[in-house]
């Protein structure tokens, strides 16, 4: 066994920086401008000048975290530093205060959006990660900085605008919030109190609201009251991927705090549930979407494979078995593992296509756009690797 | 010849009022709270309890039309009145005018979109086949009120939230608001002078920001100077479906004006590009979106067939045929009839399936949600009888 996690950890170690960093540092950073596009065709030509503010961030968490845990390579570094400097310069609204969700290549506002924080969490996670990697502490208080003004701007009536008319409560939110406060505390443990407590209220949210055990499901959006909205498609939403990225955030930080049995419970159910909706007996792979009550869908992508539901599963799974031991979870594990190889790697051009049809075939072959570039895989590996680490001694 | 049309008229005629009209009527047709639902299952089964705003008009223009050209059933009127009661009682924000998209089943609130007049222009259809089949001079009357209405919004800056910090155009407007002024021109031929001249502004605007000879396609958005956006997913956005739709509304502005050759040969050339863009060679069906310079997609469905682009297929290629007399445009017709009847129809629950992956298996099998309705499909019967009519004579 032992031999066998040695051998996976070498691979994914070398996927990571053999593979995929290599390829957005090569056809993806933006020498000119500074800054990285992730809009890149299959062998990596540049399809989309614009770029995504998503992406600053999530990169920037990406190279700063290899650069401190796998191998410190100045090219990192110099990426790091160019990214760091087009946020502060470009990626937000000096009128406001809000971050954009999307910019030209020399970083003038092309889309804001206005219902989300989503811009503001993913930098919150890369000055973090910089601060540490880089030894600059300014990166980390400028990091809570931004996570005060997000707090604000949720709890602020009128600065977040709604999709509805009569607020929900998203799984989203919370879930994400969790993963952003974790690593933002490694970073800033001068508030480690203050971001426990913020924490602990996250759990309790989605402990709260998005667990039902009455159908075994992980719901995306329920009533402020915590009712289900089972006559509407959002209220019968299930989105597999997203919940077991929610049940590894919510197993880290069990491990955080020594293996805290209510919350290794609340995450080990979450991922035997949401494995349960998720996989796809037939053809293999986590599918997008499904219908709470097993009726038809309305988003015509619900059987897709995407890129990112797997690098999930695959966290979700040996984190779980790295926990508790349950030869279930290597075999789901294992099973993820199988289906990427086969599936979502580009041996000719390295990193992984990211939409596929149900049956596995190809539908674009693309390697980025704002939605996909260097994060949720790259994030597989090295999570992956630091389990897999434990797992070969 | 004459008596295959003859055929084909009866078969579009039975499908149409025997199979589609009823489907909606038994299923959709809210008789407690008035107005249409169209989140349905298969088998008619609700799915969705909210309503669709786009679909309470364009439903009436569908069953009014329906009512004035095929047969005058009562059931038609009893739901034409429900519509435009429900219509008129809760889709209009009582604070500033502006329609819904959205609402529950008693007509409150739930989703307004602040980046579009398609629910004002959809309800302008709607009225304005309401007074032509019923005889309600008043509705062709509100109907261009709300036109006029519409034409302020689109004139007045800051009421429509653009997506993009820095303005483009796209050719969804001109080419919806042409089919919605030809229809409320029949209806209000008072103002025909006025309409006639709108509507040779937005040809103008097709004309000259979409029709893309040096590319040979339809494009769906441009910058405000016409030049082409090839650094952006969407500025090398082709829909094909969308743009043979414009065909046929070009085409039937032509046959208005007497086969007037210069439209003609705009619908034509409109219909020959974006069929060689859209019709897929390998498997059937049109297309969803393709990439003008033939990159990688990024619209993840961009493979797929959807119910609509078969249905303007359908209209463009009969209506081509019909003015041209050239064999190539009724042998489309015939690709696009027989795709329709191996795939998209249900013998056993009537209507459409709406969304097939690429290879023609089925994604989902529900029948409408905000999208799919009562529109495409009865309105391709409609417009094929009008044609058919002629051409078996």
């Amino acid at each position: 066994m032992k031999q066998k996690f040695e051998q996976l950890y070498q691979q994914y170690r070398s996927m990571l920086v053999d593979n995929v960093l290599p390829f957005w540092l090569r056809y993806g950073f933006d020498r000119v401008n500074g800054g990285l596009y992730t809009g890149l065709d299959r062998d990596g030509t540049i399809l989309e000048t614009d770029k995504s503010v998503w992406f600053q961030g999530r990169a920037l968490w990406v190279y700063a975290t290899a650069y401190r845990e796998m191998v410190q390579k100045a090219e990192y570094q110099v990426l790091c530093d160019s990214l760091v400097g087009f946020i502060e310069e470009h990626c937000f609204d000096p009128t406001d205060g809000r971050m954009y969700f999307r910019v030209s290549k020399e970083g003038k506002p092309v889309v804001k959006r206005l219902r989300y924080v989503f811009s503001e969490t993913f930098a919150i996670l890369g000055f973090a990660a910089y601060s540490r990697a880089f030894n600059k502490p300014e990166y980390a208080k400028k990091a809570y900085d931004l996570y005060k003004r997000v707090q604000l701007y949720l709890s602020t009536a009128g600065i977040l605008i709604p999709k509805f008319e009569t607020p929900s409560k998203g799984f989203g939110l919370p879930m994400i919030m969790l993963n952003t406060l974790s690593e933002l505390r490694l970073a800033y443990p001068q508030k480690e109190e203050e971001l426990n407590r913020d924490i602990d209220g996250y759990i309790q949210e989605i402990r709260t609201y998005f667990i039902r055990p009455e159908l075994q499901i992980v719901v995306e959006q329920c009533n402020l009251d915590g009712s289900l909205q089972l006559d509407h498609f959002e209220g019968r939403l299930l989105n597999p991927g997203h919940a077991i990225e929610g049940a590894w955030f919510v197993l880290n930080e069990a491990r955080y705090r020594n293996g805290d049995p209510d919350l290794m419970n609340l995450g080990t159910t979450m991922l035997d549930w949401m494995w349960d909706k998720g996989w796809d007996q037939d053809a293999g792979g986590i599918i997008y979407f499904k219908d709470a009550l097993g009726r038809s869908a309305t988003e015509y992508w619900h059987d897709m494979k995407f890129w990112w539901p797997q690098c999930e599963a695959s966290i979700a799974n040996l984190s779980a078995y790295a926990m508790t031991g349950k030869e279930q979870y290597l075999l789901q594990f294992e099973a993820v593992h199988q289906y990427i190889a086969e599936h979502f790697l580009d041996p000719e051009y390295g990193e992984w296509y990211g939409y596929l049809h149900k049956d596995g075939t190809l539908s674009t072959p693309l390697k980025g756009n704002m939605y996909k570039g260097p994060f949720h895989i790259p994030r597989m590996y090295l999570v992956c690797c630091r389990l897999l680490d434990e797992l070969r001694r």
